[in-house]
């Protein structure tokens, strides 16, 4: 059986395009009341971009706070928000901003369709019903939310993904313009999540000809922007998290991510940085990949926080092992069906520790 | 205004991926009653593939056929046999062949839920109404026709596309196990039509990131699979055309495809063959490109049919050339905004006469 991959429903690609999002809106609003709700990065609440943003009077902006990484708790929060601003279903959900805000987008709009708490539905096709029209507007690339069919969310037992063909976003809205103006360290890390992911992706036992191909071209695309500067990087670096994530269709990304969900579990650490700190140990499996990856930060100077895990409590490192362990797909995608014989909980304990 | 650009909803790729066609179905037969149209290449009517196709006792086979390139009478032909077969509009629509059959299965669903001829939407967006669900499962691969947004057909006047966001299939699937059985000439000309489309639309004037990324990998895969002959080559060429079509999102083909449409409207000749009769005459144009081609036409001892045109009377070869010119977005991608400046009826005369 292969997966019968659901594909965001339209795409538009263009330096600019965000100046569209209103038309394609008003295409979701059938009746003069319907509203939209904008799930945007707090980044953006005292910045020129805001105005920018097609709000109607009956909209409604939430301004999401993505200081921690996505929990179920906030999902239901923000669900009990949107509900009390109105008794309707809004007629569309965007998200804007990076992989948290979007990630929010897909789980509100799940929520507001399907009774109970976002916790409930961490895992692999629990969503019952179609979520509200949902789009994304990403002013960061490389995580690849964009197109993937999972919103990965910190629940209070373990930090695991709602992912379904529902989660995946009606409308995508890629315009390079918007994230020209990224710090360069989230820049970096945001992208190296797409570079690692793609380094797992392509070394994984899952692979078929479909991922692959779109793996090899992210992978070339990552290392244009990341070693050669190309004049038109953003445009490049938006398609190589396009490209990543559809990558993900037939395959599954590896040790790295699973060990990355661990640090961000119990240290609260960002994606892209937890991924980057975990690759930097992991040249015993991806030995090509973590060569490429130092290289790169080199070029752009990038110092990774040292000393993580030394000091942690017995209990904390058990639990990081703990959140690592539940993702087994990942595992035996990097390790083929015995990975349970190879990637021991000492085997773990010892990467963790280097970190 | 950057086109939004519908994607095809649903993909499954994977060698033998075919016997989940039924289960796919399933979803679609909402009512016990509900039919499925299974619009087939002739050339399967006596094989054992034939035996494999999930046509239920309700359902409707048309074996379609694909010696000349689908016309629009045919297709109104087509929708007439199935509204004389139920008084309800099929369930799905199902093509099963090369690019002929899924242009006809794309015209067919269209056209059961729009009034007149398929003459009459020749040209861009003048569909009204959604097309009854369609899917395809290629049997050759080379065209895109897989993800594009256009069917295209003769007519009585011109040959031209039905080009619609409702053109776009609603799933596809892609087994590259589906290929491997087709004649070397029909599996080379298929493929160059890959190929030449990425030159054109690598080398045209309307290239953005999103179609350049597509079209970059479509070439590296074409290149794998017609120069080096790679074990998992059908694979790899199924995934050659679906990269190509979708690196039409944002571009277009080019001159080769202009002159082709020609070719295949006064000669009759097969879309596949025309271009590459044509894209050899074009070295002008794309050196590099028409180079490699040769390569591979020798590789594959691929000897090319010469003196179409020498014979031909006056008033056919004016006609060639008006075909050719209809389709100015095709000229101004190769050629920028002043194209009818460079490619003069003469031009064109000229290089027809070589042919």
């Amino acid at each position: 059986m292969f997966r019968n991959f659901k594909m965001v429903s339209q795409v538009v690609f263009g330096r600019g395009c965000f100046n569209q999002l209103d038309e394609i809106l008003s295409f979701q609003r059938v009746k003069s009341s319907s509203f939209v709700v904008f799930l945007v990065d707090h980044v953006f609440e005292n910045s020129e971009f805001k105005s920018r943003i097609p709000a109607h009077d009956q909209d409604m902006i939430i301004w999401a706070d993505t200081d921690d990484e996505p929990k179920t708790s906030y999902v239901d929060k923000l669900v009990e928000k949107v509900k009390s601003f109105s008794s309707d279903l809004p007629a569309g959900v965007v998200g804007i901003g990076g992989g948290s805000a979007m990630d929010l987008a897909k789980a509100v709009s799940l929520m507001l369709a399907n009774p109970g708490s976002a916790a409930d539905y961490q895992g692999w096709d629990l969503i019952k019903k179609p979520a509200v029209w949902h789009a994304a507007v990403p002013t960061l690339s490389g995580t690849g939310a964009e197109v993937s069919r999972t919103t990965v969310l910190t629940g209070p037992q373990k930090k695991l993904g709602i992912n379904s063909d529902y989660t995946v976003f009606d409308q995508i809205v890629l315009d390079p313009e918007l994230i020209a103006g990224v710090p360069k360290e989230q820049w970096f890390y945001t992208g190296m999540d797409c570079y690692i992911h793609c380094v797992e992706s392509l070394q994984g036992t899952f692979l078929n000809a479909f991922s692959q191909s779109y793996g090899e071209k992210s992978m070339d695309l990552c290392r244009e922007v990341f070693l050669q500067d190309p004049s038109d990087s953003a445009d490049k670096l938006m398609m190589a998290s396009y490209f990543g994530g559809m990558s993900i269709a037939y395959s599954q990304v590896g040790i790295c991510h699973a060990l990355s969900y661990g640090l961000s579990f119990v240290l609260g650490l960002h994606h892209g940085i937890g991924n980057s700190v975990a690759f930097d140990y992991l040249e015993e499996y991806y030995p090509e990949g973590v060569r490429e990856f130092r290289q790169m930060m080199e070029k752009h100077e990038i110092m990774l926080p040292r000393n993580l895990v030394s000091g942690l409590s017995d209990e904390k490192l058990e639990k990081m092992i703990d959140v690592a362990l539940v993702l087994s797909p990942l595992w035996e995608n990097a390790l083929g069906k015995d990975w349970a014989e190879i990637m021991t909980r000492d085997k773990i304990r010892q990467l963790y520790q280097r970190m």
